[in-house]
């Protein structure tokens, strides 16, 4: 046992069979990838890893399936805990520098630029890891898990959302969900290292009431307060933290900066696994100097950028849409001294298969069939214009645009 | 005011006057140079930057001085709290990559490579931050900074621990001193960010019994508990963090790397004060390429060294001082594939002039006479050996030596 | 100055001229009155008092108003602030054994047991409070506090809810409203010593945006998460904490045991105010050896009780309100060994004259009309029945009628 | 298993054969006693109660067992652990009102007053606890607790520090020693209660590194750093909570309160173990009308007693204790308006048997022959006066006699 200490979960505890995977170069460059790109513009905490999350998803899936499995008296043996604890350890892996934000940038290469490129949106990285999980670690982990079934092959069917027999459900649903150990962990973790109280919700209440039966993992009733305090947490996270207009505005140029220098060939997506293994935040940041000034000067020293932030209304958010071809044509010209950025995020949606069920004693139910509140959140969509000085008579067009669109 | 959020402080308030420093591209350059450097290679929480460091070093010295003022009655305008409080945000301005590791770089290119290099020892950074604040921010700070006094020679004077009137002094004493608004704020941020508890101390009651007088700031008798649990939480920070045998490892690398890189001139010191713009962490990081890959996949992957630790005995440390040519000339020889690192520090030494006083009913006196616990404490001397597994003679060399020199 | 450790606020300041108020026993004597009555029954930590959750009460009224007066360019002068954090020290002077329990305890008292007697529901502490005031406390305060107004008007017309001037409103709005000092300083400290997540939210960021215009006491639109977060923290301890049925449980049982003291003249209503002064919670409990056995073994010893709780429907509210007799009459022959509490809470009612205010760049608008999600509260009600063993039969009868009726 | 929410360990889940026990009137009775008496007396959130406290013990001792049993690969079976956690849950079960301070009431009536009465000194509450344990918790613990030994004989071993065998030694060890689960509870509990720092320390680290050889209890020496933090926190909680002048003032007036209903029979000493059920803190302030008022009003609204306090130097200790019989015979002439209280506490004594323990890799070693710091811990003296104005000349007469005497 190899003990981490963690600000978050006090010491991780890894297995010894692990360690050699967390030993391993691609999962040590995880250590180069900050987990919330430039957040730090406005949160100067925070600064953490893909790393420590890693970890800190293993811990708490750990967790969930020590009480999943306690509480439902589920046949789990002490191999497929394992396996499913590697998962998670797993589900980063593929991300590229800067995490979400290069794959936003994969888009605007594409759609502003008309880049021929690799982009299957928030998945890129899934589909990178299940690679680096198939090339490179495939035989580590085949020889360290002993398990009933083909660990690398668990692995993959989990972390690529198809699951095949139960366990590799029960995988999925801890794993990956509306309410599961990865979310669990950057919620605590981001919110510890922004400073703010949004993200914290009662983790030890959670974990100790989940339920898993039929293939549905569910959350006993008597936690109810927690699943709606974990979503609202979530929410709060986005529209404060990753959804700050000024870090939209920051992800944005350093987008437009990354697609620069794809188009220009200074980086270009890894043909062969192997040179994953320096694909991170460094080579970017090295890459700079081949970005024109006020990009790079914005990325580096917060220089020279304003924003215009709205909370568009439904009206606004379809001429947005019209005006789509208009924006691009606008960055493309202004080569990316005038940008727009969307976000949007959905909080919970009933109808997808990962919902939240709720374990009450007349059986299994919905979510939103129990809580009210939670019927009453709703989408959250935000968008942000920036533009450098050079470029403020396009600034000007859009905030006129803009003026009346303005939710509040 | 702008307001800053920090996991430390809560609320850092910023005056408005203060702000274009803080949007200053040199000030912003330190969110690029992580405050204890590899040590998250042991901590991976601690990412934190100098940046948020120096914003929290103001603060505290403006929460110290707000007391320190209503305690002694002092005639303390508003300007010269203001300007301290400027002093203390730029008191490390001049750190270079990776901060004392760099430090430690320039040594041992002067003593084990032979390389006539710039070597102020601790006092590189101080050096190169009066230049910064001389030749880039002078205007900008007697532009911003009304004063009764010239704002910029006070600054140096101060930080330059060459104090010229009381005022100077104390803002010294508040900045710069055994227990200060540095050291306070590095203790409980890289606590914060360790995840442990080591450097914890009642912040709250320290800075509400601090009184200036006669030149000398003293702690009131009622927070003496907490000056003994001040000091004492600086030692275990230094004991179980800053010098952890493993953090200690990393940073010889590290350094050894560097020293490489100023020899071949793939970086060179900056002989323009501009050219310390982006002479930062991550300018290290992408010359790296250019290093032996043995060091570099330690430092990028925490791959492949093995380490010796001792705690030596008196005895043992004359010896290595000894031998201390033989051990530079293997680590020459080897090429930073054997290396050796020496800890130590000073908890508290009563001669220096910044001694801790203490104010009792019977008047201002020093912490040892009234603290027996203080005196108890003793320098910290620790000593690392590293080699990589194709230097393993050497490091079995020394294990040798050195099997009989462990303290305990 | 007088320094007071609090576990929530870190050092509660005390200004020299109120240390007498706080020192004088009718002040001191709120240490014997817990802040939550028998919520340690479920919650062991929550032995706190309204002792140092009135020192909170100030505290935090003082960090309002000094945002308040800054953000607001208000002329608010040292006297009328100092009056102002008196008045929120004295805000629960009035309170009476196991706070609002005696409340609920008078009104079973009056409506199950048909006893006269002094029954002003929720506000009964106000108007005791008010006579402490005028018949004790007023002469310290009239000689300690300098102001341009009667001081014991001042702070009777803000407890009083009867504010005559724009100060005195500002008084009503900081001390008690949706979004107050009070409730701001109870969730945090409820929620500290239940050892809950609820309750918390970010004081930090909510004291900081606060703004006084025109009679309004209005919240920065930048804040609006926290105030959204806020409301949701208190209906999250209401239903967890304060209307846990086991907490209600307990409370009815202490209301029947204190209606029945009352009935046999163990206790009466104090009729002179000094008689107050030993009108506390171990008043009650060194009474209860007069009360039947079964009752006081389950306020000591947690012993016998059996609960039924409900979340009602409409329906069922509606079936249980026209029981009310019988029920009250079941309780009543019963001796209090058959009990039924009722909770109910609003979380936020825009209709209110106290409805929150949002300061947005158009002007101050209504909470609801900005924030969706604070549309979707609605009122709590919970319903609990209790029953000893040997009223097993009253418990059967009422559990029948009752299945049916639970909302989940 | 039940859960209870704790604001420690955060949740404490106790097994479903140990929850009896805990229901049991004579362990509910401990919610009744205040874990640090009048300690609110300045730290006015020190409410908790042995209740609580009693639960982490137990809490911890599993927690610790845990690790122990890892580490040291101990064959100890699930039943014998169970037994150990009772045995710590039931470990303060025979304190009586305001727990110490009432041992100490117990010597301030046999000393100063005369009386003939059971005194055991702070052992007596150990020797009512094993009563407790015979005659009423025993037949509950011997049907509930399956073990291959006699459970009750058991527990009374281990709590009269009498180990018969090597499960009973590390029961013994792990509850009652210098670093154990009862002080690493209270440490923590007591300054999370207080709102201070000094009593925390790294219990996260602490329990993992626990060794049991050969029937010693050692701690392994990476957590070294921990030893000698967990020794100086609860140092500093002597030094700071416990022994701070007001608190033995207010603890001293307590006692000769007490002192004076035992002589006067207004309460006395259960002679049948069940007269203990209703013994508890409410019993005592319920009695306090027929005490006289000057003691009273300082027991119940701080009201009316100065103090003298000085850290004696040793001349003066020696004074002191020659004096002793003239400082009796003024507290009993002056009824207890004039008071004395002596604190002492000894860190760390190497030469009692439960000497702390460092695992090295050369075996098992004393701490002081490890830890210089440790070394240089001495033994806590404190000695306060106190008198009500009506005495003012036996103040004044010690008052001189002391002026020379103080150790500052």
């Amino acid at each position: 046992m190899k003990l981490i200490r963690d600000p978050i979960h006090g010491y991780i505890e890894v297995p010894d069979k692990i360690v050699p995977i967390i030993s391993h170069p691609f999962f040590q460059r995880l250590r180069h990838i900050k987990q919330t790109a430039l957040a730090y513009m406005v949160y100067p905490g925070m600064n953490h890893s893909r790393f420590e999350h890693s970890l800190g998803a293993m811990h708490l899936s750990l967790e969930f399936l020590k009480y999943v499995k306690g509480n439902s008296n589920l046949d789990l043996d002490q191999d497929t805990i394992g396996l499913i604890g590697v998962t998670a350890l797993l589900h980063d892996i593929g991300h590229m520098p800067f995490s979400h934000t290069f794959e936003n940038a994969l888009s605007v290469a594409r759609e502003v630029y008309g880049l021929d490129v690799l982009d299957k949106g928030k998945k890129t990285h899934v589909y990178l890891g299940i690679k680096i999980i198939e090339e490179v670690l495939g035989s580590l982990i085949e020889g360290r898990l002993r398990s009933s079934e083909d660990p690398v092959k668990f692995i993959i069917n989990v972390l690529s959302e198809n699951p095949k027999n139960s366990s590799e459900r029960l995988a999925a649903l801890v794993i990956s969900n509306f309410i599961d150990a990865d979310r669990s962990d950057y919620l605590l973790r981001d919110s510890y290292y922004a400073g703010v109280e949004y993200g914290q919700f009662d983790i030890e209440r959670l974990k100790r009431f989940l339920y898993f039966n039929d293939g549905k993992l569910a959350v006993m009733d008597k936690a109810l307060p927690v699943v709606e305090q974990f979503l609202l947490a979530r929410m709060y996270m986005f529209k404060n933290v990753y959804f700050h207009s000024v870090v939209g505005l920051y992800n944005a140029i350093l987008s437009h900066s990354i697609a620069h220098l794809l188009i220009r060939g200074e980086i270009r997506l890894p043909e062969e696994v192997t040179d994953l293994l320096n694909f991170d935040d460094n080579l970017i940041i090295s890459k700079l100097s081949s970005v024109r000034q006020e990009l790079r000067n914005a990325i580096l020293y917060r220089q020279g950028f304003k924003r215009i932030k709205i909370e568009p209304n439904e009206q606004c958010l379809k001429d947005l849409e019209e005006m789509r071809d208009e924006i691009n044509s606008d960055m493309r010209s202004s080569n990316g001294l005038f940008l727009y950025h969307e976000f949007n995020d959905i909080p919970y949606q009933e109808e997808r298969e990962e919902a939240v069920y709720i374990l009450t004693p007349h059986g299994v139910d919905k979510l939103k069939r129990i809580s009210t509140l939670i019927g009453s959140l709703s989408e959250v969509k935000r968008v942000v214009f920036g533009y450098h000085p050079s470029a403020e008579t396009l600034g000007r067009k859009y905030l006129e645009i803009l003026n009346s669109c303005n939710k509040n």
